[in-house]
């Protein structure tokens, strides 16, 4: 196995609101010099949430996506604020984007967005036993839900607006937990 | 439904050797006025391939991701070139990163990594019947290969150096293809 290589240098190269842009400059255990950029994420990350009304059905949201300009479905995003647990965070989004807090909150899993480019990562939950909790967020206009059945999600795997590679993900990782419960 | 938001203006605010960033000036269909921040993809998007040496194995790669700066376990990937298919991209990182080229290479899915701040999509491919015929890449150092039994796909998932979310994502697609077949 290849030893890490060793890290020489580290520059901001861009910063936004949002972004921010690094190259890091490396050498390989094999002697060769490199110089990577990478995409480094504020804060703690980002959480996403499949909240379950009922055992047969998950809730999706239909969100302006400005990385395409057109509209996408998909579950409750949104990103941890500093000093806020993934939990919390879950919740607070939750309460913001559909209105609904949950008596139970499930870690499915982990993921990192791009690891060659980013640290980006991503905590997946599963809600259950929502209850009315609204909080006001900061969305620009009020976003649309849908309730999915659990058993049809190849006919949403297959649609042209729920392609994050996050959400395909999670409709994986539910099915999984829910037959794993039965 | 909600109508699109109208954009109102699109500026570069940050550029550098692989990222471009921009503002996007909206006017939402309630009136309200928002601007939004996202990074665009240079090019075409870029493809994840998933090599089957044979119909029980999958062929993962262990490279450096400078974004965790560690190692991850993960499947050929890299950018489309300007003017190549994705297909010929897909045939092409194969070759450089495996050594090895397909006499069957299926579309998988079309997945975005996060179109709320992008516009970055990745093609998954299936690559079947391989045969050598390497060709030199750009990799700083040789990368290390794993075949990775098909039933077995459970374990892979749980692992710690295995967290990019469109290869956990591959991982279920393939399944579900190769079951499909029988």
């Amino acid at each position: 196995m290849n030893d890490l290589p060793e890290v020489l240098d580290i520059n901001t190269i861009a910063r936004t609101r949002l972004f921010h842009i690094e190259s890091v400059d490396l050498m390989f255990g094999n002697g060769q010099y490199a110089q990577f950029e990478r995409f480094m994420g504020e804060g703690s990350g980002s959480v996403l949430v499949i909240p379950m009304p009922d055992p047969q059905h998950l809730l999706l949201l239909r969100e302006y996506a400005v990385g395409y300009e057109r509209y996408e479905l998909g579950f409750v995003k949104g990103r941890i604020d500093p000093g806020e647990s993934p939990r919390d965070a879950a919740l607070r989004e939750m309460r913001e984007e559909i209105g609904y807090a949950a008596h139970e909150i499930v870690e499915l899993a982990a993921v990192g967005l791009t690891p060659a480019y980013s640290n980006y990562r991503t905590m997946i939950f599963l809600a259950r036993g929502l209850y009315p909790d609204p909080l006001s967020g900061d969305e620009p206009e009020p976003l649309e839900t849908m309730g999915w059945p659990l058993r049809q999600l190849d006919q949403l795997r297959g649609r042209d607006d729920f392609t994050d590679a996050r959400s395909l993900l999670a409709t994986y990782l539910v099915d999984d937990y829910v037959r794993a419960e039965k």
